[in-house]
């Protein structure tokens, strides 16, 4: 489950050699798997971009199933850092609902040139069972159940009808990240951004939402601004 | 454009041996690409598992692309066949768009064990420019089209609010497509069935959709019967 960072980044010891160099190359296929998929990441191609030999980047992930599921380990930490843990300094209710998915839509549209791994990911091993696969599954399962969450808190605080089903707000609400990721990334359309949120107050206002007043929103320019802790 | 076909299959001439070897392969082809992705395709693996050598599988389609495109194409008159060419059959208005996205619910379904290529294709090809991608984003923006007009022919009939935005619509129904994939194929989840049926009402409704009535709708248990011509 998501959980705030036990301690600030701050307290951490400074790391040794080895750490660094294992975070270098864990930065260079991170950049790799964007492009090129999970499935495009080889320890031969990491090896000749970090100059490295094949042994050297063995030495820190013993095999190509842990560098992606580390790989997968690292998209999701950098995620709970852009999205997650800033919206919780947000109020909780609609306003921190809201903050997740301004983040969400920031964070996909920070990708619309490399592409989101949990979205190539699910496509990619949807149907190739084994450790990558459930790693990935339990990722995305891990950030479903914060949004739900954020949901349900929106309906204590009465910022939504005490009706509100928060899976399948949820379910529409990825809904609508999905058809962003595939309009803005394969069809190049200019409007999604437009659609992603006017599709999201809709989701909103069935559901009663009654704070702040729907059809206000914040003003999109401001996204890459409003995506900074 | 999709449009209905210039005349009946029964009216075709009857291929001959190389028109129906070209079809096998393309069969064959096309099981491959829904498991493997179009990128995964290989004129190697096709020859073996058709038992042909490899130059008889090129004397038919003369490279990797040609052959991608074509199983782009034969998935997409698969697709008019079994949700668009129907569809055609029942009153314009609420009562076909209800039918297109019935049959396109009933068509991922089916895909669940083998995957979409739209959908996969998107992912696989957003960022690789070329005759491949261009291909398949003709093909997808060509059923969007003809979504496009038949929530605009149901504006046209009185069957939704006259400021409906069409487009806007369309990007909400895919939406709820694409998590019905992704939630069923990725994470299998059992409910996903449930939540698009409910996501497409609410959509409706929020368009006043007023025939049939807001919350009557087809019994689920009927789609794979419904989907047969």
């Amino acid at each position: 489950m998501l959980t705030p960072p036990s301690r600030p980044p701050g307290a951490r010891a400074l790391p040794n050699k080895g750490q660094q160099t294992r975070a270098a190359i864990l930065d260079a296929a991170l950049a790799l798997a964007s492009h090129m998929g999970l499935e495009g990441l080889s320890i031969g191609a990491l090896a000749e971009q970090m100059g490295m030999s094949k042994s050297g980047v063995f030495a820190h992930f013993g095999s190509r199933e842990e560098l992606q599921i580390s790989v997968i380990r690292e998209y999701h930490r950098r995620f709970e850092q852009e999205v997650f843990y800033p919206a919780l300094e947000v109020p909780r209710g609609l306003p921190r609902l809201r903050a997740l998915f301004e983040r969400w839509i920031a964070r996909v549209s920070v990708e619309i040139d490399s592409g989101c791994i949990y979205i190539s990911g699910a496509v990619e091993f949807d149907d190739r069972p084994g450790p990558v696969r459930d790693a990935l599954a339990e990722m995305v399962l891990d950030w479903q159940r914060a949004l739900e969450r954020a949901i349900r808190l929106a309906v204590e605080e009465g910022h939504l009808a005490t009706d509100t089903d928060a899976q399948q707000m949820l379910f529409e609400i990825h809904g609508l990240i999905l058809a962003l990721h595939h309009d803005a990334r394969f069809l190049r359309s200019e409007r999604a951004l437009d659609r992603v949120h006017a599709g999201f107050e809709r989701v909103l206002a069935a559901a009663g939402a009654s704070f702040p007043a729907a059809g206000v929103r914040p003003p999109r320019r401001s996204l890459r601004a409003t995506a900074q802790p």
